[in-house]
């Protein structure tokens, strides 16, 4: 991670401005013609950046670690992604783009079957379809269920049988036990305080649930429901504080937005869709921020899906895209991703992670000729932590004073 | 850093020498012909050493950090730069050359102007000239102020407004405020102690400031003094003990006599004012010693001159003599830098820094062609951190026994 106790004394400010550019999952596994997606994909530009920039490899949590999104990101901004844990109700809340503050607690929410003797028969409702959950949700949120005057109770569907469930009020607690017992023929365990600050949101939760409950009662196989993974704001440094970075996110999943706000990024507000709509909604907001954190998701999703052309080709989108950013003129620019994702893996991947660090005024050319994993195992910046990202960018655009005489 | 407490059970006697040859601010960045200044220079021996040993590119504290030369050397010895830190008032009397002793405080003081009043008016005394500081302190000197029977006075000064300020006795203590109120338009603060132990320093402190601010009343625009950074021994390990290594330095300046001397080595005396020099005064000492740290200032000058080809000579200034030092038969030859300083950036940078390791029984040579920063970034040696480099001229000197069965 990076040594935010060291950096605190040297980050000076500076009107230089970065850019991390994340292609999400971008590192790959080589195919038949020993090329990676990122080797097969025509990217003049990368290629170019590589050949006036230095290349590195890094592993966001590591070495040997897959990571997920969450994981993955916190390792790219500098939190150690090990010590910097985000809640499974937070993570959830953030992912589907709900507001955090330090008054909320969230929890995961699974719907389930419960028998005639109101035991577990199924832990995951039979698996309903994504529309149900909604379905299901709405009539919850219909039946208006109050728990507290000073409580405001938030419910949103996910996906599968999957929900989130938040409430906000001063003095909540998140020290909560989750209700799913973890085996079928039994009921849901009720929620238990973890201590006696804590048992006031442990009965407003108690008092939800069976409230709820009492509405989906007709409404097998999902007729049950039980919480898991309560949590809170992990109220993590801030961009601005460690980094003295004004930073903004763009990103089109809220899963992304979420994540780099947990960090004390803005979100930028955008309708992109494209990568390039991405680049033109960074040049609108170029003049607010020092740092900018923009999010590709696809190279992702085609690995996931197995599909090493179609990866290769949002790499070449993104490629395409990159003269709208250059023309920004970042005086820093880092192009990595999260994670790996190969697409011969249909799945993120513990591989280290292809970076190139441009920064036209400082950095030391290394002498590679292209950007891809090979070149990037022999590039000038060797093979790191995700953590020490940070402090290269700062390093390179002028924003960290000498240490020491 | 070195990991002490391991090499305290694995360090063993060795009648092997190693030598780190330290080419000050050594790396650097390309210039238009995609040449650095070591990379431009004529190094026909460095080259030589490089086919026959291994290379490798270090961070001197962590990555993106600029080291000063304190930092940078101390990282070099194996100490980590940010636990071991040394005071500005030791700094500043071990960088002129003054010795230090567990039984001494130092501090960093400031010619001022004070006003009729008494209250600051210039906290740097106009700037004046190193010759007028040289003189003022002479005046103090000559009026010989006593504090105390057993307590010992040193005043030197050191450049412009700046002096050194120590005393030396039995139980004095460096747990003091500074008394630079860090605006005009007061009076210079008293000395205020730390604590209880420390409140005769404090006395002692007070009544030299009244005595030598009564010797130079008459001097305006330096008329008055404030004294910052009180500090002491900061009593790190010493080289006899966690390398088992008889160590010296050869360096012409007394910066980094006294940041050696800080980590326990030997000063070598000697007249050398050039490289070959410095290499001849090694010859003398060789028997002396085991380990020898020879300082090589100029590459680091002629790079905060912003001048390229004037480092490129200086590095080839060093090639030239390296037949000198080469024929003292080192076992470990280690050729480095404390940090890079590019002549493009006129300043010390966060780079990493070139290194060379020599060891012609126990070196796995690693097929580079030249000592450069691109060979260095491939070399068999990898990106490391500076804490490792005692470590690896211990191994190769056949000073480290086996760890475990």
């Amino acid at each position: 991670m990076a040594n935010f106790t060291l950096l605190k004394e040297l980050v000076q400010p500076a009107k230089t401005k970065i850019v991390m550019l994340v292609l999400d999952g971008v590192g790959g596994l080589p195919n038949a013609d020993d090329l990676t997606e990122l080797e097969a994909a025509h990217t003049p530009n990368l290629d170019r950046l590589a050949r006036e920039g230095c290349l590195g490899q890094h592993y966001p949590v590591e070495v040997g670690i897959t990571p997920g999104s969450g994981p993955g990101h916190l390792g790219l901004f500098g939190y150690d992604p090990v010590k910097y844990e985000i809640g499974r109700g937070v993570l959830e809340a953030v992912g589907i783009g709900l507001p955090l503050s330090a008054d909320d607690v969230f929890a995961r929410g699974n719907f389930c079957t419960l028998d005639a003797a109101g035991n577990i028969s199924d832990r995951r409702a039979g698996r309903i379809p994504t529309e149900t959950c909604v379905k299901l949700v709405n009539k919850i949120k219909a039946a208006n269920i109050q728990v507290a005057d000073d409580v405001e109770v938030t419910i949103e569907p996910v996906l599968d049988y999957r929900f989130v469930l938040g409430m906000r009020g001063k003095g909540l607690s998140s020290n909560l036990g989750e209700t799913d017992p973890q085996r079928t023929g039994v009921p849901p365990m009720q929620v238990e305080a973890g201590d006696a600050a804590s048992q006031r949101t442990a009965d407003l939760f108690n008092a939800w649930v069976k409230a709820a409950t009492e509405v989906i009662k007709d409404d097998a196989p999902a007729n049950g429901l039980t919480l898991r993974g309560f949590s809170g704001d992990p109220a993590f440094p801030k961009f601005k504080d460690v980094y003295g970075l004004k930073a903004g996110a763009i990103a089109v999943y809220p899963m992304y937005r979420g994540l780099a706000s947990l960090v004390g990024m803005n979100m930028v507000e955008h309708h992109a869709h494209s990568i390039a709509e991405e680049f033109e909604a960074a040049a609108h907001v170029w003049n607010d921020y020092d740092f900018l954190f923009i999010h590709v998701k696809y190279t992702d999703s085609r690995g996931e899906d197995g599909k090493f052309d179609a990866k290769k080709a949002v790499i070449e989108e993104a490629d395409a895209a990159l003269p709208k950013l250059l023309a920004l003129k970042p005086d820093v620019l880092i192009v990595t991703g999260d994670h790996c994702t190969p697409s011969q893996l249909k799945a993120h991947s513990w591989h280290p992670v292809p970076m190139l660090l441009w920064a036209p005024a400082t950095v030391r050319r290394d002498r590679s000729s292209a950007f891809g994993e090979r070149e990037c195992a022999r590039g000038g910046l060797g093979t790191f932590r995700a953590g020490d990202i940070m402090q290269l960018a700062l390093a390179h655009a002028g924003r960290l004073a000498k240490f020491g005489a």
